[in-house]
């Protein structure tokens, strides 16, 4: 959307008198048409504080070389303060002309500090400038997403703990399948966010290599040290390979395809929100706080975020598809194709952010109707596969034998339009002559999900446990800015 | 991007101390986070235009059936068009609070002219009303498209009318294959591009249904006239069915698709472009305007406007993508998920305008090195099909036999490190006694283009015609928006 | 997956002892490899009939020019049936040597007829060739799908019309809205499966023209004539630039758009089917033909088509990403790239074929909760539009007005755990004086619905007269294959 | 592609009387459309290897804990052998009506073993068998892929130690931009490939938990021991949700996520190598194994393996959209949406695997024009940063007035069509007065190049370091499958 700044209020706004408008927009010249698709100074910008970051980093590695003076060093460090105080204050005045944000702040540090701001560039290139510029950026995103899905995790498993035996029905298919706790279900996105978490710091872990000093593609003949600017900004190493240094973006492309992971994992929930706050499900109530109206139809309680969150899956995925497919079939080193990369990066930050945190909050807003969740826990013939179990634990039968007599119960019941408990014990004896009454024990939603102790099974205490060893864990993880400050 | 308004800043440039940025961002609590996720004002007030072009529409039908007094529409007609005049003059306070464009000008309506602003929504929808405002829009940006699509096939045939005789080797994987000229390499661009103006076509055509009248989802009690409004708005006819109308987004995907292609395509010829501004090739120059220079080798002149068009084909099919995921699945109608479907439109016709904007431009702007290309025409054995040929046409050889005669000779010449016309009449007599010295009069790169006279092939004449025959019909197009106004 | 014949098994195998398989997969050596990679027998044979409708074609006209004689014409006649033959029953031996079905053909063909089969590759190439065969391929696909849509398209409208009067709540955000009929609801996808149907047939007009005769890339020096092939091969018209004819795949990029988008319809109707399948809605009920039991719940009645035919949309947009991505960036003419072009449009194919067969099956057998759906469709105030429509007819409140007093009876009656029809006049009064007690005529499901009789509206007259228009639009298409063999 | 074994055929063979043959293709009535788009035996018998690993184990498992009989279990594991000799021996009749591999092995194991066959499902279910044998199958793919990954890495290195002197031009916007070294360019590729190998292994960590004994969804009331089977068949653990367990797909899309960015890397490999092979590069040269013929034109070598490498990263990808999208917003637990997971995961690995081989087949086989590489590194002013630096370095000129200087002069040097080492002192002296003939010395490649040496530059030294430095490190890498065999 390079466009956007200049001509891009013109190609949305297109209305009425359209072509009119949409002739004049590229009616200035090569030269407009060219930086209009050129500049990325409509949203490079958002790297200023990483730049001046690599900025200071690298000036203070070349004075220490020797490469420049020390007097030198420190004007441009004054200077690169200042401007980042402008920026922060918003009088900074961004040019297009300019380009982006490097040579933006290079032309400004120039113009306050005149000569020793010209050697700043020495011994780097715009091309490993900006691989770390954005590399710093998706780090620092990665840790906001972390700490917020960490928030999110510690929600899950609050109300998971709160609701460790509230019964609910399992559903394969959306069809009643066996009894299960709500907290159980909760705990599932547990363990889904749990894997989106180690995705992150694997991605974390894999592009934290500094870029810098590669300089255009082959290195540099200056005296340069990269392990100084590494370890100055963070980074755990300098990269082995100048020409994959500049054109590399698998740091991106990685976090994209977590981000998409972690998408549809929100999906799924949203799209449960959505399906347990219909009218028939009722399982759940959000409140006012969480719920939009209608222009038209007073009486909505629209679950719009949980909506939103299940749309911002498919916006991720685009941008993780569209830089793939960007990066796709070029050769090396650096091409300008990669411009493309920051902005479905951003996109997809903001996405992921904004559904992090509205998962967060309804989460905690959902009411649970217990009671509804446990009429349905409870219908459909839901502990058909107790029965089963009886008879193969008791009875001794073999399971597929067991499968088809129950199956036949089940048949009986449905016929009669009534449940498998209120089934006579001759009515099950006329399957199976075994049968005794002990069955019946088997047969309710609280025995049904009383009995599934198997590890990782639903039964309520295997669920506090579990929600209780992922609360003290998710309590002692060292926050990973904490680690990054350290390195 | 609805939090960038707001947020985005503080995601984008989260930089240093970046968690503690990170974490405040949500800290404005349930009311905050739902504002932050579902405003849509920070993009979809780009529908001003339609939107106060569909309540004129809406509002004088409601008059003209009486369900609005005359004097109300006369005061919602003037309150519109001074809020578009406060639009278009920058003094429109866009607010987040009232959510998206629509909210933001019926409350100012309101606010400006009373009760009879209240009297607007009658009839009518959000639904209905966003359905029918993004329709408007895409039409604008089909139309704006297809300007731009027929001023580069313009230009293509420009230069394909100069260089019809302009020999350049034809290329299958990238090898030397047959002889064809330059222009007919640029006319093949001209058919896919007149492919892309058909899908455009066909797309507007397709969704040029009013959905207004709609309401929610289910029609409306009020004596509405939908084909008042639907030929107001210049729409063929009202859309059928109602709960379709509102949860449609078709009109959006096959844009997208079509635009998909259309980049496809812009990325093939770009993908050309650079290549043939390589060293190695030389076969094109792009001049200053079209290239850009770097920060650390002031030798270079980088083709970015056609790195870049390249790279747009991703970013347009990562918006095809995001929608048709975003789209999967769901229940109808309206569902909010279907909010995000307006970025990925934007940021897709954006990047298409400026695609076919700079490749217009690089096209103008390059020049052609003849010699090289002739150079290479003609070496690398690219007249052994015309040997082969000759060899079924004279000597009335089975083509593959003659097609292994060829192959020997060619053998032969590479040997020898020359060329298949350096060969004597006694070599090739060797492998195939009937060869003549007429042979040598099909080995040349002319003879070869001339001789390529079959419907669609690369003789130079057919390649005038072609060029001329397309210059015609592209002058003779009625710009569709005259159509348009005429419907 | 052109591995699979030959050493995919082996991969997909892959179990306990996987490496020593594994390594050596490969162990064949560089012929091995590249045969591996390079062949496509294993997919292509798929295109037999169509090679062999294009080598007749070709070779009549071949003779018709005077290029071969009429009696070589005859015999390739003769060997090319014979060989249908053979594949036909089975005989056929394919050779993964020979690479393609061109390749195979065409040497059964010299070794059946000798030199009269060496001569049919005269004046045509393998690039040509395949464009000509796969489009016929693409053509006969659409005009397989377009009478299977238009059968699935009857049986909607035939249950529609059935349904014109049954009740079900109207959802937007899957929250009641408004009352519509269940008839309307499937005249939605009547609307989005016609649309479906037209981008299918556009795409087919659009892929109409005849490749062949663009040779290699160049188009030839033989007298050929590329409308009468065109023609005998039910093209509308030979291609128009050789280049373009060989590289060009929109046509399996138009019908992989088109089929995506469809898809996305049927997965939105097969998400409807699983949540109105489940236990909380029973909206509808799929008899055991259309439903699949559990190895370990004997009780459930899975809606497995659904969800496949919901899957399937993913696996079709696959298809299209992967196709736009193979053919992104590929410079002019043929590249072996595009060999990579048949199974994804194969698989979609088979995919969509599935999906619309097994959606006609599900609507034709699902049975409707008749009382069910009423119920849901007169809860949670549905018709709280309509009293505020009525309060703006017969009181003449503006319509926000209106709004906002029938919020406030809504959330009267929702405090008292009431619908708006249990309200006494007095409770209405008490908000807005000039209420009376016509207006409980307005709140009942039925009067809704036959109040909505906007065009387009879901007034039950509307929906039998839309289903019995479109029930007579379907039967009087001409089928497109009719038009096809005219042509 | 379900329906490829049975119907697939008649789609594929669509020919000339296709709607005869497909109007035929669902005559079978609903059992056979449900059968046809339900089954999963035509692919998914690809996990019998894995089936009956994680059989055994289960059934090992179910004895020890006295669930089933030691003679039971004697019998299950002597009928599996049998059925695993069968399938092997390829006897063995897989079954449509019997949908899947699990049933049909089960199925086939009553049939043999009678009574004890139908013991072996006590406590689990398919949901949680596929989830085992499906990781399974990925966890053997990702070993596989590993090895021929560190395979391709070897191959890299042996040829990068070999031209670590070698010169080639160093491009950014494929303009030449300074010289580097052949090998460092093949160093750039082993450090990408180097993360895709973390990214497997990361992949391949996080999958290693055991599912199996999650039973349907719920877990199960059996005494059965979940360490034991994890241990058994190779996990690291037991997973630790039920819910999660049946429901994630997680592992097969974090496997796709780094296939695609695997084969995005291997796409520029490609495309570098087909631009290298076009005549006017001819950097390389690929022998008669790896390139191809034309039909038409006897000269042809083409790079089709390349090219197919550069077109499967497109497949790739799409495997990867299409799961995501058929994950998104699925419900849980299991959905039989998710049997769509793995025909995309065969043809990715497919595709990976056929890549790898054929990339690292070319990479042997590729013979250096080291002249030509030679001539471009030096032409193009690819020294002009040297002589920018010597100003910087010799003479304190800030960089960007040493950039300046430097401009000016290739300017005057491009006016003349000579190179910078032309132009004579005085020329030089003109524009900056200080400088010596000592900068004649930095204007040449060997010098160029001995002067990067920065960590990561493309100083012959450092790329023979970093060579030898990957070789030593890949030949120590415990083969990741010993390990697997010990866990």
């Amino acid at each position: 959307m390079a466009a956007n700044k200049k001509n891009g209020t013109n190609t949305h706004q297109a209305g009425a008198p359209s072509n009119a408008q949409w002739g004049g927009r590229f009616a200035g010249g090569p030269a407009a048409i060219m930086q209009d698709i050129n500049a990325s100074i409509g949203f490079d910008k958002a790297l200023w504080r990483q730049d001046i970051a690599g900025s200071l980093a690298h000036a203070a590695m070349l004075a220490k070389t020797g490469i420049i003076s020390a007097g030198d060093e420190a004007q441009i460090r004054k200077g690169l303060t200042d401007i980042a105080a402008e920026i922060e204050a918003g009088t900074f005045d961004f040019s297009t002309a300019l380009e982006d944000i490097h040579m933006n702040i290079e032309a400004r540090l120039s113009e306050r500090i005149g000569e020793a701001g010209k050697r700043l560039h020495t011994a780097r290139s715009r091309n490993d400038q900006v691989a770390t510029d954005f590399r710093l950026w998706v780090r620092d995103a990665i840790d906001g997403l972390d700490a917020q899905v960490t928030a999110l995790l510690n929600t899950l498993c609050t109300r998971a703990l709160e609701h460790a035996a509230t019964p609910m029905p399992g559903f394969t298919h959306l069809q009643t399948a066996q009894p299960v706790t709500f907290g159980h279900h909760l705990l599932a996105y547990v363990e889904m966010l749990a894997r989106d978490r180690g995705r992150l710091s694997d991605a974390r872990r894999r592009l934290n290599e500094s870029p810098l000093g590669a300089a255009a593609l082959a290195g540099t003949s200056f005296p340069i040290d990269r392990d100084m600017t590494a370890r100055a900004l963070g980074f755990d190493r300098p990269t082995a390979n100048s020409l994959d240094s500049v054109s590399d973006r698998d740091f991106a492309l990685e976090y994209l395809s977590a981000l998409s992971i972690m998408a549809m994992h929100l999906s799924r929930l949203a799209e449960e929100i959505v399906i347990w706050c219909s009218a028939p499900f009722s399982f759940i109530r959000l409140s006012d706080a969480f719920t939009t109206g209608s222009s038209i139809m007073p009486q909505k309680r629209n679950p719009d975020a949980a909506e939103l969150i299940r749309a911002k899956g498919g916006r991720i995925t685009g941008a993780l598809v569209g830089l793939l497919m960007v990066m796709k079939g070029l050769p090396l080193a650096y091409a300008k194709d990669m411009q493309e990369d920051k902005e479905p990066v951003f996109a997809a930050t903001d996405a992921a952010a904004l559904s992090l945190a509205a998962m967060d909050g309804m989460i905690r807003d959902l009411s649970v109707n217990a009671q509804q969740m446990r009429a349905y826990a409870g219908a459909g013939f839901s502990t058909a596969t107790d029965l089963a179990d009886w008879l193969v634990r008791v009875l001794k039968l073999p399971f597929r034998t067991a499968h088809h007599v129950t199956g036949r119960l089940v048949g009986k019941a449905e016929a009669r339009g009534i449940d498998l408990s209120q089934l006579s014990l001759e009515d099950m004896q006329a399957e199976e002559a075994g049968i005794t009454k002990e069955i019946f024990d088997v047969l309710t939603v609280d025995a049904s999900l009383a009995s599934r102790t198997s590890f990782g099974g639903t039964a309520p205490d295997n669920v506090r446990a579990q929600a209780t060893r992922w609360l003290e864990a998710l309590s002692s993880t060292t926050p990973r800015s904490a680690e990054g400050e350290k390195a």
